[in-house]
C-alpha cells in the first residue's frame, strides 16, 4: 500500500493532459487553414475529441492497422495507412510544411522503446509543421527547429508535451 | 463541432468517477476484515489501483479471460476464472455474505446490453456483500436489499454508482 501512483492514476493524468494540451493547441491554431494530423488512432478517443472540437480543417489519421470504435474511424480518404517511418516522409512530399496541429500518441508500455521511437520520428514530424503550428505529444520529442511550450492549465508535467514552430501570425 | 461530450470526455469522467468511488469505498470499509471482489479485470488498471490502496484484505478477481498488463495480473490463487453468471453463485457457496467491497466494471460499448447484464447479475452480487459492505459499479444496478449511496466528491453523476448493504458497524 501507499506505493504512490497507481496505473489508474497515471492513466487519468495522461488522458486529462492530452485533452488539456489538445484543447489549448486547437484554440491557438484555430485561425490557420492547414490540415491536422493525428499520429496513432488506437481506440479513436482523441481523434473523436479532435473531430468534435475542430472546425474547417481536415484531420488526417496515420495508423498502421485501424481498429477503432466505429464512430471514431476516419473516412478512408483521410486515413494514411502504414508505418509512420514511411508515411511521414511521403506526407512531406504530399502536403509540404502545412500542418497546423500534429498530435502524436504512438507509445506503448515500454518507456525506453517509446523514447527511441520519439527520437526516430521527431525529424520526420518536424518537417510537416507549418510556421506557427503546434505539436502535442505524450512522449518527449527531439526537435531541432521546434520550441517546447509551457503546458496549459490542467496538464500534468511529464504526461504531455507541446512544441511550436516559430514564425506564422503569432510569432 | 460543439456536439457536446467527446468519447475522450466520457472516458475521463468514467475513470475519474471510478477512482473517486473506489477511494471512498475503500476508506469506508477499511475497518472490515472480509475480502474484496473485482468483477472484470480488463486492462487491470482499477485492480492495480485497489491493490495499491487496500491493506490487509484479499482481493479476488473474477474474469472470463485474463489479458491484463503483467504488473496488474492477480495471483492464480485469487483469480476466479469463468463467466460471472457461474462464478458468482459458486462464490456465494465458498465465501458466504462476507465481501466488504465489490467493484464491477463488466460492461462493453453497448448500453442496452450492459443494462440487461446489470439486471441479470445484480441478484448474484447482492448475496455476496457483508452487512455494511459497499458495492461500486460503472452501470446502474438493480438490487433489492442494497441502498444507493450519495456519490463522493469528484464522481460524475451517471458515470458511477455506489450501493451499501444495511447493517454492520456504521448502520
Ligand atoms: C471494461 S473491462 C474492465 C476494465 C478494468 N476496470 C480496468 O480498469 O482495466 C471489462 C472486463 O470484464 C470482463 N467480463 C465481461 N463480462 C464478463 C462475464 N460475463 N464474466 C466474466 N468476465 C466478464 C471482460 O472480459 C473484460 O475484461
Ligand atoms: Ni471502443
Ligand atoms: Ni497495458
Amino acid at each position: 500500500m501507499g506505493e504512490g501512483q497507481s496505473r489508474l492514476d497515471l492513466f487519468i493524468d495522461r488522458m486529462v493532459s492530452q485533452r488539456a494540451c489538445l484543447d489549448h493547441a486547437i484554440a491557438e491554431t484555430a485561425g490557420m487553414p492547414g490540415p491536422v494530423f493525428e499520429l496513432g488512432l488506437g481506440n479513436g478517443r482523441t481523434y473523436h475529441h479532435m473531430r468534435s472540437r475542430i472546425d474547417g480543417r481536415d484531420i488526417y489519421v496515420f495508423e498502421r492497422a485501424v481498429a477503432a470504435h466505429p464512430d471514431s474511424t476516419p473516412p478512408e480518404a483521410r486515413t494514411i495507412l502504414g508505418d509512420v517511418r514511411e508515411t511521414l516522409p511521403a506526407a512531406r512530399d504530399r502536403f509540404g510544411p502545412t500542418a497546423t496541429l500534429i498530435h502524436a500518441d504512438l507509445g506503448g508500455h515500454n518507456r525506453d522503446k517509446n523514447d527511441a521511437f520519439a527520437r526516430l520520428v521527431s525529424p520526420l514530424i518536424e518537417l510537416l509543421l507549418a510556421p506557427g503550428g503546434l505539436m502535442v505529444s505524450s512522449d518527449r520529442m527531439y526537435f531541432d527547429a521546434l520550441e517546447e511550450q509551457p503546458l496549459p492549465p490542467g496538464a500534468v508535467p511529464g504526461r504531455c508535451f507541446v512544441y511550436r514552430r516559430p514564425g506564422g501570425e503569432g510569432a
